[in-house]
């Protein structure tokens, strides 16, 4: 970087600290940003500010929005009997963006990981276990990832809530839509033969 | 992107707009900034604001710099004899990064292209010639890129400079080094053959 002069040095070494920016990006960025019109620069820096001062959590589900209470809670039509568990805002987007679940989502911000020092306590498992006591859900549908920490965070909280008497489900583990049996690994080939359906 | 709050969509498609950031590099990046500490996004938009108040051409070489004149054309010990003429500010730092050229630089901010409806006159050209009047250039070593528009560009400049009796040269075409001869096109080894060297 020490091959421009400083202040673009510092602007591409700021545009690669950010996730999923290399170095060669940020310096695409950076010239695109110097080469742009100031509007264009102005404009973005609006949005972030914009975006950064009135997003908030929503104080049901805790999804990342700009309202008090997000457009899925506050919706009548959506089913309150059927809760779905997501560990982020882009994990519940997921699903919106499929169009087929009606129910509502609970956003967890994140997942059980002792590694990372992230315990039961520091994600939203106790405003889970309010909004079961205060709404009238019938089934909560685990959907953390299929990773090591989203599945020890779907365990522990099915076994949370199932003393409960809650009908608790987990997502299917299976072969991808379009994927080629050879590629697919050994846990995933496993899980799909034990989930297999009856035609 | 409607499966978010209207703030949180401006902001990813904002992000979107930039060059080579996709949709879904867009959303990573939006839920970053969201997250992060507000001391982060501030950081990033005032080095954003000071690069594009302060970064201006500079008026010998017209690379991107935030001196008056760069660092490159004020220092003494770089031979005025040699004058490599590059198409970007982003060419001329990669032969800046090897630290074997000891020669100066032009920095064209462009390419004749008469596609995008860019003519000779677009480009730093005109100020080219203006310095070979008015320093003792000897050689002028022609490094745009091997694209159609380089090409183009580096063929008017060498026409435009050979009657004024000066040396033009253009850097040359080959394999890359490391580069395995089986998936290299035919232009390229076409050129490596014209250009092979005597041992």
């Amino acid at each position: 970087m020490e091959y421009y002069s400083e202040k673009i040095s510092r602007l591409i070494s700021e545009l690669a600290s950010l996730p999923g920016i290399g170095a060669k990006s940020a310096q695409r960025l950076a010239f695109y940003m110097l080469d742009c019109p100031k509007d264009k620069t102005e404009k973005l820096i609006s949005v972030i500010r914009d975006a950064k001062e009135n997003v908030k959590y929503c104080s049901k589900c805790f999804c990342l929005t700009d309202k008090e209470i997000c457009p899925i809670c506050s919706n009548p039509n959506r089913d309150a009997k059927i809760l779905m568990v997501v560990e982020s805002t882009k994990d519940m987007a997921a699903y919106e963006r499929i169009g087929k679940f009606n129910g509502r989502y609970h956003v967890l911000n994140g997942v059980i990981s002792p590694m990372l020092g992230i315990g039961p306590s520091d994600i939203k498992i106790k405003e889970l276990l309010l909004r079961l006591q205060q709404e009238p859900v019938e089934e909560v549908v685990i959907a953390t990832n299929s990773s090591v920490e989203g599945e020890a965070t779907a365990m522990y909280i099915s076994k949370l809530l199932k003393p409960a008497g809650i009908k608790v489900s987990r997502i299917a583990n299976g072969i991808p839509v379009g994927g080629d049996l050879e590629y697919i690994d050994e846990v995933t080939l496993l899980r799909a033969l034990e989930g297999r359906i009856i035609l």
